[in-house]
């Protein structure tokens, strides 16, 4: 099973809302008026101004949650080092992994060699959980000789402004790969909603327009859009 | 002017959304899927075991944006220490403060001595900010003439967990009357949007059914219904 | 190896930095002479009157600063979703992992089956990890076959109020026996340092008297004593 | 009485702190052991390594608390709203305001007809405030006629990636005075303590050697000493 990505909900009209509630800083109007009144290009426009600025805090008014599937536990104990964020992880602790599932990375997949060495220790350490789990040593005990590329499920809650970070961190080229699928997916979600609250979402060379790691990778992106294509 | 409080955004479907996050963790169910097809009565059912049993983490899938106009600065200092929240306020360096405008505690409505010390005071208090406007001093400055009581409005977004702590601390009789003015207008909306989320809500007199407070108010809650009706 | 926890660092005199901070809630006095000037005495009565009616937030001015080595990876997932402590990690992804470490649970270790297959299984494991990286697969990418009970090392910093948070939930019962082992550690180490911040700890049958799960374990703790003594 | 700030806890040797749990993510050794062993000029050139790359998150391991008193409240509404921090501050519900105190602004105390307006406004606040409290107003609520600028005492706790993030908005010439003030104290004290750890900190101009503002302020600082010096 590959990586699916939904957006299972998220703050209807999230490019006027936080515009809105943007505007109010500067206002002397009522904040329900706001939200009522302004016009597509105001918005897009202001919130332009306001990412431009770095004044991202308006935009954790905008909060969109994400249904995952498919990722490995490596991925996740990344994920959720993100800790402006909202999670519901699977438990294995209370749910049997009943078959050998796990994510393949493409440096592997891609070498006959080193693929079946992962596909036999996958197998053959989901052959141990089951017979740990067959003597009577508990799911949650058995699980320590399940691999790190072992298949997790979890629900994602982040606002815009955490987003942005996430993305400037998470699609830059020295992200490990599954990240940066994950990352891609739910950056390309979120614009259709969001087109104005994430026109311009990335990592430092494409957000900034410029890097600021110490060793940087020397192939910065040129456009989000290359960003989302890989 | 009195206080308005809008629910101007929420998650759609709130109750489904965490139902959906939390059965997850028990599942080996696509997220997905969970989210197509929980009915609405295991929906409440299973939130009303989530809240029994402290486990809330799930209800931070649930987020709610209120549009408040018409509350004082004393207020707002208040409220904008519970962090796990995001606020955009009135800014009283950019906009002028043009008309004498505060809340006055009933204490002081009710008292008619009072009240009449109290006008005067807002009123010459403006006075002394609008001559000191006059004389060149930037508005950043001349508010610190403004009184504490001065209106302001905010935008605010919280999810169902913060909210549950929020009710818990602000609805209590000795959390401040303003406040709790606001957050029973928060609750009230709240509850007709999620009503399993906040089924069950309030000071811990009738969340948890005891009080946790070193010197108790000694009128303890019998209900929500109580506690939204002031 | 087993598990070892050091605290590294932590706020010199943590009691009276707590309740000095405190008192300034209540006081007309400067914060600087209120730490002076604080008795022994005065400080654990005070801590404890706050702690029983619930008011941490002044906890938070005492940070305690751990370095815990030869634990799972599985506990670290668990541990870093405590999200209000900061977390420093060892990469998998720059250091390479040359010798098979696992954390082996307690009930595979009392059984003579049981252990020989988790031991065969990180054994076999570890040699498709260095299978793949002599193939040429980078670090990040062969560790996906290393198993969960993989030993990590992880500095964090956490403040007195999520302590108390992370011991009520993790030494309860119903957490797992890896990060119970880590909590009771970590508890012993800081009873030392801020005895009146943490002489009443752990989960809700000893800190607040009472069990908060729907399905309690059956078996409540009846001092601090117990719950550090295993 | 003026602005008083008093570094009143912090982490022993933060510099050697946050290098050691930087160390530990790239290496093999124990967080222990890495604490024992750097040497000054290590952790001095490691530490500028981290800050040149932005991977500021080891610098949460080292945590300062200040004592602050003499601060309008305007100030620590602006203070309160870094919410990666912890805050204790004096109460206007339970603590009587017996003097008229108030912060006046510069822009204010040097212009005589301004100041004059100033003073009398403070003094006739104070004084209805006093009023209303012996008429058995509660405290809670007269205060709504004290002025902003009145002062307050807080207790605050920052980490040093906070403090970093916090110096960057608030030691620009675009915020107000009185918070860069406090900023400038508070950095002065943590240079002391941890010279590594803050040798570069500021506003972007200064920290990052470029504005991000869409309206810069047109003087940019050149050095950390200019930013302290005002």
């Amino acid at each position: 099973m590959a990586i699916s990505v939904l957006l299972v909900a998220s703050t209807p009209e999230p490019d006027r809302t936080v515009a809105a509630a943007a505007r109010l800083c500067y206002s002397n109007a009522s904040a329900g008026d706001l939200v009522e009144e302004m016009k597509g290009e105001d918005i897009s426009r202001f919130i332009g101004h306001l990412r431009g600025s770095g004044h991202l805090s308006p935009f954790e008014h905008a909060v969109f949650t994400f249904a995952v599937d498919g990722i490995s536990r490596v991925c996740t104990h990344q994920l959720v080092r993100h800790r402006l964020a909202s999670y519901s992880q699977q438990s294995q602790r209370y749910v049997e992994m009943t078959q050998p599932e796990a994510v393949i990375p493409p440096s592997i997949s891609s070498d006959p060699v080193a693929k079946e060495i992962f596909t036999r220790t996958i197998r053959e350490s989901h052959g141990a959980y089951k017979a740990l789990v067959e003597a009577g040593i508990p799911r949650e005990d058995a699980r320590y000789v399940l691999p790190h590329g072992w298949m997790t499920k979890i629900v994602v809650t982040m606002n815009a402004r955490e987003l942005h970070h996430f993305f400037s961190m998470r699609l830059c080229r020295r992200a490990q790969w599954e990240i940066r699928v994950l990352a891609r997916e739910m950056l390309s979600l979120v614009r259709e909603k969001a087109p104005s609250l994430f026109s311009l979402a990335g990592p430092d060379c494409v957000a900034r327009g410029r890097c600021f790691e110490s060793r940087p990778c020397g192939s910065p992106f040129s456009s989000v859009e290359e960003v989302l294509s890989g």
